[in-house]
């Protein structure tokens, strides 16, 4: 089933700057096939999503694999059945 | 990994009372082997990472199957190395 | 307006253990005046709009008064006119 | 205090399509005085907390006075006090 989502992950106790754990996380989703763009608070996605869905549980195991300690994720998924959900529909959606 | 989170699922377009459709996913939460409690505004869950975000899937699979046009649900997923992750651990760690 | 919401305070960088700052965000919700119930990620809350979102904006300064560095706040704040929303009224079409 | 945050805002019951209320949330953002990004998912703003917070009442005032009969926001705000906190500068420290 096609999604878009927003996916947010934050490292807890690794220091006041995240920049190195939210780079590797957005690379990680970079790696993952999905369609990806940055934003300020997390990464806009669209893919299958079981594919988003597995993006997250990858991140979560690299990072801690890497030595994170604690991670937390603010994911949205948002799928619809009456047309096929995509980040450009729901750009041009709000903007015309 | 073990992983504690938070499901909220919302139809869009469902109707004002979206009563039926909240049900109906935090059944699929129940039915889903992770340990889940209802608060207002949404279900906390605890169990592995994969399980958690498989019945994330799985509620937009069955509801969609059921009728619902359109599902966003907004998810938040905390794992850690330190210590295992749990709802009650996170609780008394406020309460105490 | 009367609302129902959610918040959920995180330090950055304050530690992995962020039981004190969580204690002190939810200790601040319940002087509010608001309604106020724990969860394992976060306080739901019942009160006027402005003062929920007012809390908010008081755990963020109280917390930087008090040395935190870095906070993000998750909140979710839910309106209607078609009838008083509260917290109970949520829970109980979810559970009946 | 200068914040960062995530603003979207959903209509419930008011059809599939959002298009107009999202449309119209944005434009009050964007009239706010705060500076706004729209993204696929919400829209990012910086400012003052305080503003930010304010824009998220006026949101659910305006649409609720203009016929909206429930609404739920998801708002992020993020503070510090080791440096001014912008937009510009948590989409750079992930892409450098």
């Amino acid at each position: 089933m096609k999604a878009t989502g927003d996916i947010q992950c934050i490292p807890i106790g690794s220091g006041v700057s995240v920049r190195a754990e939210v780079k590797r996380a957005h690379a990680i989703l970079e790696e993952s096939g999905l369609k990806v763009t940055l934003h300020p608070n997390g990464t806009s996605v669209e893919g299958q999503l079981d594919e988003i869905l597995a993006a997250v549980a990858k991140i979560h195991e690299t990072l801690h694999a890497e030595g994170v300690v604690r991670l937390v994720s603010f994911v949205k998924v948002a799928t619809r059945t009456d047309k096929t959900p995509s980040l450009e529909g729901k750009l041009f959606d709000t903007r015309h």
